[in-house]
């Protein structure tokens, strides 16, 4: 039979969206394969729902092993998303001799290692463009387009919930508290936002992106995560005033020697092209000791963007299929025997300069307590902003600092936050300079 | 022998940075690969200059046949630019069944559909991610990373040296011709700078992308091509005030009954992403069906850069020799027997809205006499600037049109220039509102 048959386990909004492009572009994918991409069976525990695409000559199941276990079908596509059942599926899979599409970044992060490693030991594919950046090819970028660069840093906005977010705060949309109900009443933001605004989504991608870049496994529990929580439209006023806008950046160095990699708020230069990518749209840009500085802009989420990086990775494996190359490319960007462990640099050692808030009573000496403190932790002072004079309530000091390590202004403000002047704990977020 | 054995004809500065890149991540290149490159020939008119990389185990020739007919190699990196010889040793290369890796724009734009046709015909893959973007991966992007959607419109900054100079004169650098001169002085324009100052660079990278977006051959000489050089500071801070930024873009919009293609110098909405696009660097804004708008960004030209693209298409078609799978992905991205002819649409039958700069003289009905030619043109008036009244002196009149077709602008402008009262040609610029 002519074409390469396809499965799908997870008929939710990506899963519908792959469907109705299947339906809509099928034969504009046939031009470009030379076959038809057939799919011949959806599993899903809800059958009934209507999602608005035809499923008249696709056969449907509860049951996702019929799926798994169809002779005739080559490929399965598992967006149930999570991690059980959807690991024993895809590992299902592969016993099977099946290649596999997921956009399951949370499972990856975390099981990535054995998915992989089980994916190589059966000689079979695994493709997971979706499962960073919505349809931005970023996945293949690192793979095939920047093959032949060392990758030297990483620096992505990842999640679209936490930009739209601080793009709003930006734009004078009120506290975070605020606009985070209102995004979640505009379906921008999960009842439970924990993921997205902790920063964890961004860091499972960014464990992938590591991964990929450096031919890896990555201990998720190593990537440090901070979330947006504590940011107030304060911090991004004066931020601009220094002239930074705050992201929550998902930030990897890679030297020969060690590895950083890291989720928190950012202050990133406003003349940067990453400033500029705002409301729920995700980019990371990437350098290479060849190509330079590069960048990859798109929806990093919604149910088409995501269905288009799902269907090109059908189409990738449907081709190994046609041409008997599976394997052609490896999972990692690395062969297998040079797969090795990647350590990380534990955060306190990293340095960075730093922005700090201090909320303080307005008398003299405040700022020379404050900056002593500061100094006797190694930590210099690059600029400082104080507005307003109440005396006797809270004004805020603002600083930004020359490169300090993180250890070390850990133990300097806990030492001014216990400080009577000091009313408030200091915010502090860090600032990447030099994004290349 | 273990390895894949590859000839490079052309030993200039790209084939330098390809040598470089090859001897420093050549081993980083075999870890993804999982087989060296080996690079066995390079001819070159030239042996005698020292291009500052090791070519000890490399063969060297005057004679560009000593690579094409070494039956070891597999691979030929055509990089001595230009039509001939360039497009015979292709053809040849053709002929010996060797895969071709070349980063010639020019060539490719005008005798595309003859080296196209002819690698099919003989069973080998061709490819140029170098001859658009630099080591920006837009070419597989759009042929694998994309290849679930309809592209339906393609904005670029594809010339470094024009985009320089604009953001020189933006700057404040003085005219265009000042700009250039010092362009000319720092290596970021060449001598004969028309090829990109002219627009015929970009449009030649235009027609690539459109071919490969549209699976189609296009005719060059349709695509519309304006230069520079009429552009002052005058109109990009004009433009400015209106909230645009002056670009030399690159534009294709691609619909089921009619295509347009053209490149011009135009107004883009300040807070577009391309608007940030600044310099020698390059960026391709592209809109699928599915993923919505993507960029693709990075630096444009240079030595590494493009040998960074070279390199991932090397690695690309090792693989296919490797795994036997030539012709995995169709050059065009569409099979053979789906190549058809890309009709372009007549520039005087684009409709987009205008900027116009009228010197005048300052005196009373001079704005109603053009504002009436205008009106008999169905061409109606969005904004006016007028600034500075210096009686009997040339003062600048400044207008955004509503949408008007081309041929309607140029009329109107015709008789306009006729009137006395205005004193020099009209500067007029189309404004793209809409870039997805």
């Amino acid at each position: 039979m002519r074409g390469v048959q396809i499965g799908l386990i997870g008929f939710g909004t990506v899963g519908s969206g792959v469907v109705k492009v299947l339906e809509e572009n099928g034969s504009l994918i046939e031009k470009r394969l030379g076959q038809p991409l057939i799919l011949k069976r959806i599993a899903d525990l809800d059958l009934d729902t209507d999602r608005g695409v035809s499923v008249d000559h696709v056969q449907l199941t509860r049951n996702a092993l019929e799926v798994i276990e169809d002779p005739e079908i080559s490929i399965v596509i598992e967006l149930i998303g999570g991690y059980e059942p959807a690991r024993s599926f895809i590992l299902n899979c592969f016993r099977q001799k099946k290649h596999v599409v997921t956009a399951n970044k949370a499972l990856l992060a975390i099981h990535g290692d054995e998915i992989f490693r089980e994916a190589r030991r059966h000689g079979v594919d695994i493709n997971f463009e979706a499962s960073v950046g919505g349809g931005i090819p970023i996945v293949r970028s690192l793979r095939e387009g920047l093959v032949a660069n060392r990758i030297t840093s990483l620096f992505g906005i990842l999640n679209g919930t936490s930009n739209y977010i601080l793009t709003k705060m930006t734009d004078g949309g009120g506290e975070f508290g605020q606009v985070l109900q209102e995004a979640q009443e505009k379906g921008f933001a999960e009842a439970d936002p924990s993921m997205d605004i902790d920063g964890i989504d961004p860091a499972h991608k960014l464990a992938i992106l590591l991964s990929l870049a450096c031919g890896g496994r990555v201990r998720f529990d190593r990537i440090y995560t901070e979330g947006l929580s504590k940011i107030s439209p304060l911090d991004i006023q004066y931020s601009l005033e220094f002239g930074y806008k705050v992201k929550l950046l998902a930030i990897a160095k890679i030297e020969a020697s060690q590895v950083e990699a890291r989720v928190h708020p950012t202050l990133v230069p406003i003349e940067h092209p990453l400033s500029a990518v705002n409301g729920v749209d995700n980019a990371i840009f990437v350098t290479g000791d060849v190509v330079g500085p590069t960048m990859f802009y798109g929806q990093g989420a919604g149910q088409m963007p995501t269905a288009s990086a799902v269907v090109s990775d059908v189409v990738e494996l449907a081709r190994n299929v046609l041409f008997h190359s599976a394997g052609r490319v490896s999972t990692l960007s690395h062969q297998d025997r040079y797969i090795k462990a990647i350590g990380i640099k534990d955060i306190e050692r990293v340095v960075t300069r730093w922005y700090m808030r201090f909320s303080v009573v307005d008398k003299p000496g405040v700022l020379s307590r404050i900056s002593g403190i500061l100094g006797k932790n190694r930590i210099s002072i690059a600029a400082v902003i104080q507005k307003g004079r109440q005396a006797r309530e809270a004004v805020p000091v603002v600083m930004m600092t020359h490169e300090a390590r993180g250890r070390d202004v850990i133990r300097a403000l806990k030492a001014i936050d216990q400080l009577p002047v000091v009313l408030d704990e200091t915010v502090r977020i860090r600032v990447e300079d030099k994004l290349s």
